[in-house]
């Protein structure tokens, strides 16, 4: 186990009718600005419920968040706060919009262009305080201090990190998630697999609890994912996938253990040059990952596929094998696939997604920072 | 799934010679004061760890808290604060040293007589700071809002709680444990164990994530455990119990599903009448509580036979039964014995206990408020 500490100071209000809870959680005298996406809160119910809530309140809005968050949108939303004097931000959305909130939370108090807190990792000290209403489970981002920002001139999806940008609620309903499209869902609950697995597929550090806790999260989220297709308003499995996917990236799972972000970072670049989903691109790339890493993670393999998959017999091989395909099977059982192939992306397309890779610097990935581009290409060539 | 909020303020600072960490901790420009128990600290080197990061800092100390921390002793240590105007409150030691400070801290910023805060639950608004450096992993203590304090004239355990008590840190070194005697460790193990159970073995409420959770930490105590014992200087072995004991108890595991202390509430009746170690309580409960109460827990004893135990065999019943034994053989395996006979306690001894518990209102207990005193008696005969 290496050492570690860990403070996550994000209250997390969970459950059904608890969007009322923001009244008393942000101060009466700030102004608030809320900050939501493509507007699928106002026929869901959200957008109504935020607006009761904050009835005392002082606030305005500014929807149009992307999918993937734009750093120029997150520059509109900074002259509306300019104009309109905002003290907090209200996140109402996914993970996009979180995302996009803590970036205009951190810019908003930041000396000089805030595009260098993503170029050039510029140091965040200081943001407007934040809240988030989460309406998609995925990303985790509702209680951790991290982002993505898209530069779409370029194409770059480039992350960000403040302990300055760790929302100070999230409210977590999950009947706010019954009306989600399938395809959403889907995406979420491959987000939330793979980020528990890049923080448990590498190696054995005999960090037992650690490993428990994302094998419970795994197994939370192969129990409960198809389900919450098949069954939607089944209130107890929607909630099972938002508090894993709120528990997959709030820090404590990655505590005492070594971690490997390859899968997320070559998929960045699928969606990127593809316009792939964020969750399809983990679908692909994963499988990959364990195929070509299989003998650095034999033992975490093995793990994987006795503790989260009941997979007993067989020899070493075997079973790592049905691990993989059993990974794949459950990918798809949620609609989502898992072949480049199935997206029309073929070997020509590998080249420029090394290079892409090669331009963000992201040539030493995985917990052993082996993950060359040549190792990347491998493993798009085994995602075909 | 039952709603909840959660938000734990504590820093964890978790590894090997992170007690130096304390330095930048603790704002410089206030009065330490160090608060500790027997003198232990003094001998395995950690007095002299929290000296040497205290070295820039002022501050005093106050020994001699007792195991089952007693008012008297708290209401000494109150006068210390005032005469050396001490400003911030260090815990040097286990839960005891941890729950006493807890409530110094608040009784030093109370407006009246703090008794009142353990006989009356009158409200704790305010407390001084405090950290904690937890030599011995068992109560959790260190990073939740609550303690026990003792009246030793009247023999009463008097629980308080004040999410203005939470430690801003705790420092969390497994080497520290290295040098504990084994009935320490053991009696730690078994507490820690034994609150993941008080907030498991109810009944189901679709909860899955924090099931697996609370069995996780239960399999991590039984895996590592024995071997704390065999093999005391395995840092892994240590840490993965520490780790375990905090997580048993910062609030996480009993989110959102039902709870039933009433183990502890009993146990405390055999520490106060009878001078039995917190530990040993509760491996004597534990196994009569399961037997008297295996049909309204059925669904969830059969649920921790199969997960925790890997019990697969067998009639319901057989699977309950192995389950209770294999309770009983694992904390025998501590060398935590599970009988009131093997302490001397026979059938007379249990109504004065019984008494106890009504005078100390504990008349209605468990997930169903239907331990009465009657129960209690009941539970107690199969602990003979």
């Amino acid at each position: 186990m290496y050492n570690f500490s860990f403070q996550n100071p994000t209250k997390l209000i969970f459950g059904e009718g608890q969007i009322s809870k923001i009244a008393s959680s942000i101060p009466k005298d700030k102004k608030v600005l809320v900050i939501y996406g493509g507007g699928s809160i106002k026929n869901n119910g959200v957008y109504d419920q935020v607006s009761a809530a904050l009835a005392e309140h002082q606030w305005s809005e500014f929807g149009g968040i992307e999918p993937n968050p734009g750093f120029h949108t997150c520059l509109k939303a900074l002259e509306q706060i300019k104009a309109d004097g905002s003290e907090f931000l209200l996140a109402v959305g996914g993970g996009s919009v979180a995302d996009a909130t803590k970036f205009i939370a951190g810019a908003a108090c930041f000396d000089g262009d805030p595009l260098t807190i993503l170029t050039e990792g510029a140091k965040v000290r200081k943001a407007l305080p934040l809240g988030v209403v989460l309406t998609l489970p995925a990303t985790g981002s509702e209680s951790n201090p991290n982002g993505v920002v898209t530069r779409y001139e370029t194409q770059d999806k480039m992350p960000f990190y403040s302990r300055a940008l760790y929302p100070q609620f999230a409210v977590l309903d999950p009947t706010v998630t019954y009306s989600l499209p399938e395809k959403q869902v889907a995406n979420g609950i491959v987000d939330a697999f793979v980020h528990t697995i890049e923080q448990y597929l590498t190696f054995p550090v005999g960090a037992d609890l650690q490993d428990r806790f994302a094998e419970g999260i795994l197994r939370t989220l192969i129990d409960n994912g198809p389900k919450a297709l098949s069954e939607p308003k089944n209130y107890n499995v929607r909630a099972n996938v938002m508090w894993s996917a709120t528990m997959a990236l709030n820090g404590l799972i990655g505590l005492a253990v070594p971690q490997d972000w390859s899968t997320h970072f070559i998929g960045h670049e699928l969606t990127a040059l593809h316009g792939l989903d964020h969750g399809q691109t983990l679908a692909v790339v994963l499988p990959g990952m364990m195929e070509e890493k299989r003998e650095q993670k034999r033992e975490k393999l093995l793990q994987y596929a006795r503790e989260v998959l009941a997979i007993e017999h067989g020899t070493e091989n075997e079973r790592i094998d049905r691990a993989i395909e059993e990974t794949r099977a459950f990918f798809e059982s949620l609609g989502v696939q898992t072949r480049l192939s199935d997206y029309g992306i073929g070997e020509n397309d590998i080249p420029p997604m090394i290079e892409a890779l090669k331009k963000h610097n992201m040539v030493a990935l995985g917990e052993h920072q082996d993950v060359t581009p040549e190792v990347s290409a491998a493993v798009l060539k085994r995602c075909l």
